[in-house]
C-alpha cells in the first residue's frame, strides 16, 4: 500500500501536461466557425463514445429511383468525430441494374470493399490516357487514385453492398452530371466547354434540375 | 468528319503534357528501392488494372487459434496499387469469443465497420485521460483517432465480421503483447519500463515467443 | 588579413554539415525511379542554372484548331528544378472563341492571371451546388479550388494570353471529354455512367478519338 | 416526363451529404478568428463568386521610388478566396533600373513568369555554396527553391512587368534589408550578428527606418 | 539625405502586404476556439517576446517518487509561441534508478540528448518485430521513431538529464501502464486485450488508480 | 503448453502483413537515389541500433576562431535514422563573446534549449515588422518560427551550450553572410540587391571567401 501512493504521486507528475484543454482528437463542434482543416473542437467535457460512433450506415439507401442506386455517407457533417481525422467511410446500395454515375471527389483517393454482389468499377487516368475498369466480386477492394473521375454499376442479378472509404473527412463528391446539368450554369456555357449537343444538354438539364 | 480532325489536333496539343512519364498514380514496384513516401513507382508499360484491385480480402481469416481472431491486410505489401494514395483496408474476423488484441498503428487513423455480428470495439486516450468503449451492431462505424491504443473483440454468439480503413498505405500494427513479450527485449526491461511482474513477463514470453 | 583567416577558420567550421550531398533542392533526374513524392535528385556537380530556368512558355501555342486554344505547361516532366517543389505553371492561348474545355487536376488549386484579352472563366461546386463564373479582364486574378471542374474561354474579340499557376509539379490535367470520349472506356459504360444518349457518345468518340 | 422525376428523386438522395455546412472551398471571414491553417470560413450564403476574383493584380505599383520597382500582391489578406487553398500571386515592376531587393519567404517556393522586359533573377543555395542566377526573357519562368534568399532586377532597357506564384495563401515576405535595418533591432545587435559596420548599419537603418 | 526619402516611400509601397492581420506564427489563445490544426491565434498587438520563451523547463522535475523520474513538458498547452509551429519539448530527469516507463506519442518523432549521466533507451518496432535500445551517454542522440514503444531508464550512479524535440507542438504521451490500468478501461476487457493475469491487472490498477 | 501453440499460430497470422520489406522507419542508404521526401530505405537485414543513435554532439565544437562559436549538426547526412522522420538536433557552442550569425532554415521550424550560459538570442518578422529578441538563462527554451532570420550570442562570462531541434531531417542552414559575401555572385549585384556600399561588400568577400 505503501508503495502505490508515492507511484501514484509521481504519475501525477508525470501527467502534469494533461490538463490543459488540447485533446487526442478534435471532435466536431458544428456551433463553432469551421476553418481550412475543418471544425472548431468541442469542449472535452461534453464529448463521449457517441461522438466515435455512427449508426447511419447500418441502414441500405432507397434504390427505387431510376438510377436504382443510392449513396449514403458518414463525412464529417453527419459523424463529428472523424474531424481532423482524415478518414470518411460510404455505403453504396446498387439495386440489380443500379449505378453510381461518374464523379471525382475533390480531396482525397478512395477504396472500396464489396460486401455483397457483383460490381463493375472503374478510373479514367490522362496519364496514361487509359481507363481501368473491372468487374469486382464479394471480397474484392478496389483503388481510385485521388481526383480521378470513377463510377460503379452492379452487374450482378441481386443487389450489391459496398463500402468504400476516403482520406478526407469531408471528401465532397462531385458528380459530373449534376455539375453539368445541375445547377446553375448556362446551356450556351456547357455546350461551349463540353462540345455536347444542344438537346443533349437541355435534355438532362431537365433531368438533374439545371437552370439557366 | 472535316471538322473532326482538326479537333483532334488541338486535342494532341493540349496533351502535349501528358507524353512524360509521370502518371496519376504510382503503383509500388517492390524491385526498386523505397523512400520515406512509399516505393519507386511501376513503369507505366506495367501497371494493368489487376494493380489496383486486390482479392485477399475476400477469404476469411483462420479463427481457430486461441485468440479466435484474424486480421487480413490489404497494405502496400500486398497491394501495389495503394502506394502513395494514403489508403489502405483490412479484414477483421473473429469467431465467437474472439479478440483483436490491443494495439496501435504508427501511421494514421483508423475506421471500422460492422459487417456481421456484434462487436465491443474501443480505444484509450490520454488526454482526457479515458478508454472510450461501445458495442457495435451490423452497419455501426467507429474511428479510432490517431496513434491510440485500440481493440475489438466478438461479444455476440456468432462470428463478426468488420472492415477497416486506414489513411497510410502502410499503417503497421503494434500489437502491445507482441511488442513486450515477442521479440528480443530482455524480461528485466520488460519488468522495469511496465511494472508488470516477473512471473506475468516470463509467462507471457513463453506464449508469444520473446527471446532475452 | 589576419584577421580574415580565423573567421574562415570558423566559417568552414560552421559549414561541416554543408560537405553532405543532401542540396537545398532536388532537380528530377528523369533516369533515375521516380516514387510518389517525384524524381529521384539530380547529382550535385550536374545541376546548373538552367535547371531552374525554362523558356518553353515563351511561344504561343497553336490555336488554328476547332477549340481555337492550346494550353503549354511547365509542369516537372518539362521543366526538372521543378521537382519536390509542389509548384508549376501552364499558359494559355485563346484565340478569338476559343475554349479551354472543362477540366479538373488530381493535384493541386490552380490560379490564373489574365495577361491579355478577356476571358470566362468558371468553377463548379458541389457543396453547394452551384457554378461560380465571371469574365475576367487583363489583370484579372481567379482561383480554381481544388479538384473541382472548371473552363475558360475567350469572350473577347482580340487574342487572350493567360498564366496559371498550380501548387503541384505535376498536377497533372483530366479533360472530361477526353475522359469520357478519348479512351479505351466502352460506349455502353460511358452511357451509363453519364446518361448521355448513345448518339452523343459515339459523335464525341469520333471527335477524340474513343475506341471501345 | 415521367422518367425524369424518378431520377431526380434518386439524385437527391445520392446529395443528401451536401445538405452540410462544409463547402468546397473556405473563403476567408476576416472577423472571425485565424488558426494556424488560415482564416475560418465565410457563412456560405455569403459566398459570391467575387470571393474568387481579385483585381488588384491588374494595375502597375508605383515605380518612383529609388528602388524604381514595386511589388503589389495577392495574398490572402487581399484576396479571401486564396484561404486554406495554397496559393497566392504577386506583380512585380521593374521600372529601368528597378530592383525587387534580396529576400526570403517563410512559406513555400516561388515561380516567376515574365510578363513584359528583361530581367536577372537569381538565388543563393547554402548545399551547395552557390548563387544560381541567370537573366531572363519575356516568356521565361525560373522556380526560387522553398526558403532561400532570391532577387530580381531590370536588366532592359524598358519596364519590365512580372508574375509571381507561391505555393502557400500566406507566404510573407521577408526583405534582409527590412530585417536588419528596418525595425527595433538595435545597431549592437545587428553588427555583431552580420558583420557590417557600424557605419553601414546606421547609413542604412536611416535609409529603412530602423530604431534602436 | 534627399536620396533615403524616396527609398522610403518605395519600401512602404513594398511592404503595403504586411499591413494586414495575418502573422508570420500564430501564437495560441487558450481564449478562442481550437481546430485540428491548433489553437487560434493571438491578436498582433497582445503578442510579445515572451510567447516564444518558456522558462518551466528550467527547473528539475521532483523525483522522490518511485519511478524516481518526471518529465517536464513544453508542449503548446504550457508554452503558446509552439501553435502551428510543428515542434516541442520536454525535460527528463531521472534519479538514480529512475525511469520513464514505456509509452508512445500520438502525433510525431521524438529526439533525445543526454545532457548528463547515463541513460538506457530504446523502442519496438513491429517491421521487423526488434527492440532496439542501447546505453546513451552524455552528449549522445537518438531517434524515436513515429508512433513506436520507447523507454529510458537511468543505468548509470549519478541522477540523469536529458532533453527531448517532439516534431508536433502537441505530440501528447501515451503511458502504457495508465492507458491499460489508470482509466475506466473495466479489469475484464483489460484481461481480455492484453492476456494479463486478473491478478497483474488488479493489482497495477490499484498502483494507477483504474476503475472499473 | 498446449495453450501457448495455438495462440502463437494466431499470432502468426496476425503478423502475416509483417513479411515484407516495408519498415517502420527508413534508414537513410546514401548510395540509392534520394529523393524530395529524403534518401532511399537501407535494408532491414542491415538497419542496427547504431542507425538510430548519433554520438558527434558529444564532442563541444572549436570556438577559437574569431566569431568563437561553432555548431555541430545531427542532420540525415550525419545521422542516417532521421531520414522521413521529421526532426534533426545540433549543438551551439559559443564561447565568451561568440555569436551564431544571423540565418535561417529552408524547412523547419527551430527550438533552443540552453545547457549551460547566458545567451541573447531572436528572431525578425516582417508582419508585424518585428524583431523579438530576449536574453536567455539555462533551463530557457525559445522558439524560431519557420523561414525567419535569427540568431544567438553569448552574452555572459562563461562558456554557453544550447541545443537545438528542428522539424526537418534536413533542414538546411543559410547564413546571410555566406549567401551574400561567401560564393560566385558578383559584388555589383550583392550591392545592387542589398544597398549596401562597395567597401562594405569588398572587405566582407574578403573575409567570406566570396569571388565574383
Amino acid at each position: 500500500m505503501k508503495m502505490y501512493l508515492p507511484i501514484l504521486f509521481v504519475v501525477s507528475l508525470l501527467f502534469s501536461y494533461s490538463h490543459g484543454s488540447v485533446l487526442d482528437f478534435c471532435v466536431a463542434d458544428y456551433s463553432l466557425p469551421d476553418g481550412p482543416a475543418g471544425y472548431s473542437c468541442k469542449k472535452p467535457a461534453n464529448v463521449t463514445v457517441n461522438d466515435f460512433v455512427y449508426s447511419g450506415l447500418g441502414i441500405a439507401g432507397n434504390t427505387t429511383g431510376l438510377i436504382k442506386a443510392a449513396v449514403t455517407s458518414a463525412f464529417v457533417d453527419q459523424f463529428p468525430g472523424l474531424n481532423g481525422l482524415g478518414l470518411s467511410m460510404a455505403r453504396l446500395d446498387l439495386a440489380v441494374g443500379g449505378v453510381v454515375p461518374i464523379h471525382t471527389h475533390r480531396g482525397g483517393s478512395e477504396i472500396i470493399f464489396v460486401v455483397e454482389g457483383t460490381i463493375c468499377a472503374g478510373f479514367i487516368s490522362s496519364s496514361p490516357n487509359t481507363a481501368y475498369f473491372k468487374t469486382l466480386y464479394k471480397g474484392d477492394v478496389m483503388i481510385f487514385p485521388q481526383g480521378l473521375l470513377h463510377f460503379q454499376f452492379n452487374t450482378g442479378n441481386i443487389p450489391a453492398l459496398a463500402i468504400v472509404s476516403l482520406n478526407s473527412p469531408n471528401p465532397g463528391v462531385d458528380f459530373t452530371d449534376i455539375a453539368l446539368f445541375g445547377n446553375n450554369l448556362p446551356s450556351a456555357i456547357v455546350e461551349k466547354v463540353t462540345f455536347l449537343d444542344d438537346a443533349q444538354v437541355k435534355k438532362l438539364k431537365a433531368v438533374f434540375g439545371g437552370t439557366g
